[in-house]
């Protein structure tokens, strides 16, 4: 019985799923979607896809709720439609941020994704570049966890890096940077974005560590307002007297003034990928875009063959 | 250990949440509702709840998803803030009409609602006047399933109705409609909505039984864009020449250019309740919006007291 | 690994049972079933299932209980014995009529028969005209529903059909009853069981519609007793005027004196199928019974196939 | 909030259940049975049970699978009318004896049972003398196991006893039966069941041990036809010529001519209990029935109460 | 898509590993076991297993608790290797006299190992000669329950046999020893471990049935101190009188000073096998281990072929 | 009916135990614990807790597994014998340091430990400073995640810190550690393990930041052998030029040489807690251990009595 690979998208980024499928050389998969008055969403999946191995795509921005619900509908329709087994392909993790109780009463909603996730009988889980390894715990789900680090790090390769240092924009950031910092061989620092109470200039982050006349990539995972990142670039560059500045991140968000703010700032690159669709928006000159779709083709053709594929996951 | 009894409300239907707590003589429990630039929900829940017998109130219109995920998220904080019972009150049941498969490789939606509010954790699911009495099967959460129809009935009861009859709008809801007919002790008329290769006359709908110089309320459990209702009301005046007409429904999603059509239709009065938030528009002269808050709030005590309540019940 | 397609049967519908393997061309798989002195049953598949797709035939009807615990028993024997997959084939939902909770303090057991279904570990279900196509969703197994209208309407369609009505026994199956007359196309009436308190002709259904001199077919899912079939015909003959009447359902139950009152009714024909085993009795002359071998063996075919099958589905 | 106490029969053993309130001054909790003519159940609680603490007892005999769906309808009905708690209470455990895979393909029907009984969702079960006490560990519902060994041995110790023995009616049943014996602080034998190649006489028992002119009481769990019974007293007397003969067994199935055989017999007394109805027949002279009433209403009392129970259980 | 058949092992017994790997004519695979300072145990899979058919042999004895996590922490980190389907290969099955509730407020572990066992998603259990037929059913993995009672049967056949018998060691395994008593067709007798209030040789263990001048075979699942095997061969030698002794048990735990004991004992041949690792110490001369690894890499290869292998299986 | 609170002991930690009861001002529950020649554990509640609300306690270390699996069979003798509500205490949570996936196929065992738990039933877990907080959301289990933050800083407050500096011990560490900074309102430095291939100093790490004639608190949640310490504790020193320098964790495992290396170091104090026994061995003049006894006292009592507590919590 033949196992057909098959890959769906939702509305959040169907760019990215059909690049995918151009690098994988099939067809996506057809589905109608219908919003209705009532703000109901139908979604009528319009191939057979009985015994056959599916794939679905969906990045966790914009509408995150909206994405996601129709996420777990396309699924639903998918598994009551006899698919043999159903991967969300998850560019984007809805909710990544939200994975630790630090505030009484509050939903660890990371964790709440993953197990709605499961309660739709999903299969397998794909993403990319999570806040926190961890997550890939959050349920019984089998998460393949993939990394863009070296991607992302071959790209900075090609800089003259010389005078190189990487910059975690906060401490809980300093595990990821210093994993960056390895691949590429140079040292870190670390922003303290506490105002402390002996600090002459008020409103500046304090540097931890070096970076005077120095090269400095500032990495993060996600990148949204982008008021962290513009205030670190501006410490680094006014307090710590740095040369040049880049910056990358795996998921560009990019929401309220951040392509603006970006554009003005004394940043010379700022790299992020096409996890979260890039497509709707002008992008400004300085800014970069990586396209996940080769490694998320890879990794699809692993699972869908039961290929080793741990090159891939982080 | 007492169980004090609490009551949140999503953003969904407010007013109603207050009335059912006014009713009830308590204060509506304390959360912060923050949405995210990268559209994440934060909900916190702002007073302790642990062994408490909560209550969240969402209604699943407007914005179905954004309020579904929102409940959800709630659900979440309050289990895991070790409320001791959670029950979803559900005046209006998200994704209501999606009861069954009736094409093909389309998401049993409210089946789908059921499964995602059970992984949860959810204890109990408190709501109204379901599309289906069925949809109570599910889960296997415990769902109490309250009814507005004596209510509803009363009001009409009070018409003068020597000469009603009651007319459902198609051939599915013959059934709720015949259970209104009832208690009312009218007859009732079907609408067929086929349109028959040997009617001559076109676009008009034909009516199963007889209406003439009668006054016919038109019973309905959800009017969304009220085009169905609308020409059933057309059908009735100018094909079946009925005398007076009304128009009653549980839910009053009312979206489009419903409340306008309604306004200037032959109807007299059409008549709703605020298990959707009402107060968000201003409502036309023929609309009389009926208050589901005592309904509720009676179920809400009875569960918390554990008192016997199969009267409020369907 | 080869997955050999093996049809077992339970004692409730032998014939048909064996009528799909014919169709199928496989002999039906050998159990041994033994009833002992303390009532307990045994089943010993005697044979390997080690790896194969099987399915189970089983009808609700007669001696639900026992029938249905017996099904129970053989897909835990099956399951057990490590088939890859077993479906349950259930012509006949047990208790498919016990399917919402209409009176206080009442099991929905078309539900609990779900769950208990669910509790053995079988794969999947494979019915056919379900009372209420809610009936789907009460449990997480994926069910195939078919439909036998096509057939019986095709049935139909060879009487002379100028003059047709499609009448609905009461306003619960006018929804069906619909769905009959969009596809015969032609008009449809609504039986109203209510005692009117202004009708002079007590004991009488009224009938939502015209009838004089027409050719009617009752519908129904499901005849039992018969006496709610017999009191309609009586109305559309006697109040209704009607000419020839007819009357078709998917499940012929026939219980009690059904069979000689349907004889000597005003019925010319009765038609049902052999979803419950019909070789049991002498049938009347007036009763016709199609078979559904075929449209449940080209539905284990494609299940097993895995081809597209939805032409096949409601 | 109080949880009162509730007791509910099913139909198999009413006088039992009775018996028990009774002990217990309780009013047995009110439902109404109905039986379909096709074969359905109905079962209405025609009382509240809303926060209650409430036991179910039906026993496995007669008609066990008709019994024990009863059951399950039963206690779901309880569960959706939001009872706090349900037990099902079974002096005489549904299938107990197929609890092991002893030929290949076939059913644990014991393990099922519990997992049926688990997927209802009900709480506890308290059941007495299981064929073997693993049957506790089938699912994960709490079981207690109450025994009626001390109330049995008693009636025993009462015999003149100076040379009494117990025996054990083959190998299976040496190990409850050696709790007989140390009870009674007397020897016990096995009869081997098994015909041997070099037994001149063939057809007739071999007793493992001495039991001439000795008083020897039978033990078993179970007597169903009786027929091993009767052949182990014949082999006792005429083989092994003991004096007196004393049958005992928890569940007096006695189906076929158990009655007639046993009264016919060498055996003095014939002592069973009610946890199986046996006020529906003429008891032999021979037959002492000993009552398990007092022993179920003090486990459900405790159970009730949250008291320290372990002296009543196994 | 090909699933490999893969067998791994844990510390506990190798060298079966080993055999069973020679016998199927395949490598084992390569895993690396670490343990760290703070106790924990570190496993990592050193090849692909995605999407294979994957065995894993593990024994519960010696250090049971150390073993069984070894092997919960190989069957998690397989599965989310996305091995296709994980059996546990338990020669020695964790926990397995503790099968019942015989005290008050014990767990009944192998019922709880069952449960963990489950809660790691493994798919199957391959086990053999456990002390109780119903630890089967002890949760709800498909076990395949192996005996070496014809291999063990087939050793003592070839002893002379004119005048054998077969001792039961206690009234429990009884039932047990009946079945080799059958095999060989020879009587049994059973130990009787109590003492009698009226015996005159106090410390004697009395024996049911005559051995005099006998040879005879003891015959237990599970000898650990060997105590009690030892009481019962020297009852057996000067209370009975028997003639030659000899024992065999399916599971040669071995503890303390059981292997001196035997070595010193009346018993002319102790036979046990290899579910436990006996190449950890210096086997005494009247000991004989018969190897189960041929046993276990026929049902291993009928599990993986899907072949019919009811005749290995009790 | 009351609840209550009693408190049980595995073997790992009886003196916190102990100590916290006496917080409490009650008796330690009684149980029994037996370990057999087969390795097997013997569990046995000592006392009824029916209806009661338990807690057990037992930590990581030593012999984990060993200590885990006791864990596991009182939690499941204190279910069966009908405990209310079971929390595991686990004062060093186990295998808490396996939390992601940074291999291929490796196991995540803190989420097997979560699972595992799970599969018990046990109602809530009460732990404190995991290595990562995501950890929390490893089940679904009600997790309370106390913090020994407060009390561990309160400590070094009181140490003169004029010039104080905060260290983490490497990048992973510097989140934890930037919340100890806040709370003592001091700079922090991050140790960068990496060996740069600029580095002249081969050996040494590098310090992130500037620590010259600064008292210098490494700050680490477990210190295991202690040499990452002691690396860091000589980099400060001998490289960054440090003045006095403290170490505090809040898991002391000690293994290894960990204390006499600990107390040849240039370290002034070691701080770290009883969350692992450490009377269990002579503890050098520098190390100071801290009580948790009154921390978990407080959580206990707050949530047996369901009072606010998220004070208490992180």
């Amino acid at each position: 019985m033949k196992r057909r690979l098959k890959i769906f998208a939702g509305q959040s980024n169907k760019p990215l799923a059909n690049e995918i499928c151009s690098v994988l050389s099939i067809d996506p998969g057809k589905l109608t979607y219908k919003k209705f008055s009532n703000d109901n969403i139908k979604i009528r999946i319009e191939e057979s896809v009985r015994e056959d191995d599916v794939f679905v795509i969906q990045s966790g921005y914009p509408n995150v709720n909206e994405a996601f619900m129709e996420l777990l509908i396309i699924i639903d329709a998918l598994k009551y439609a006899s698919a043999a087994r159903v991967t969300a392909v998850l560019p984007y993790y809805p909710y990544v941020r939200s994975d630790k109780k630090d505030e009484p009463r509050i939903s660890i909603t990371a964790r709440l994704v993953s197990e709605l996730l499961a309660a739709t009988g999903v299969n397998r889980i794909l993403t990319m570049d999570l806040h926190a390894p961890q997550i890939v715990g959050f349920s019984r789900i089998f998460v393949d966890h993939l990394t863009f680090r070296t991607i992302m790090a071959d790209h900075f390769m090609k800089k003259d890096q010389d005078n190189l240092v990487i910059a975690a924009p906060d401490a809980g950031s300093a595990k990821m940077t210093e994993k960056y910092a390895r691949m590429l061989d140079v040292p870190m620092v670390v922003m303290d974005k506490r105002r402390y109470s002996d600090n002459e200039k008020a409103h500046v982050l304090r540097i931890i560590g070096d970076v005077k006349d120095r090269d400095v990539i500032i990495i993060d995972d996600e990148v949204a307002t982008g008021n962290s990142l513009i205030e670190a670039v501006n410490a680094l560059k006014t307090v710590g007297r740095a040369r040049r500045l880049y910056a990358g991140c795996s998921h560009g968000v990019l929401s309220n003034d951040a392509l603006s703010n970006i554009e003005e700032s004394y940043l010379e690159e700022f790299v992020t990928t096409n996890s979260i669709d890039q497509t709707i928006r002008k992008l400004p000159e300085k800014m970069t875009v990586l396209s996940v779709a080769k490694l998320f083709a890879d990794a699809i053709a692993a699972v869908h063959m039961g290929t080793s594929v741990s090159k891939l996951f982080m």
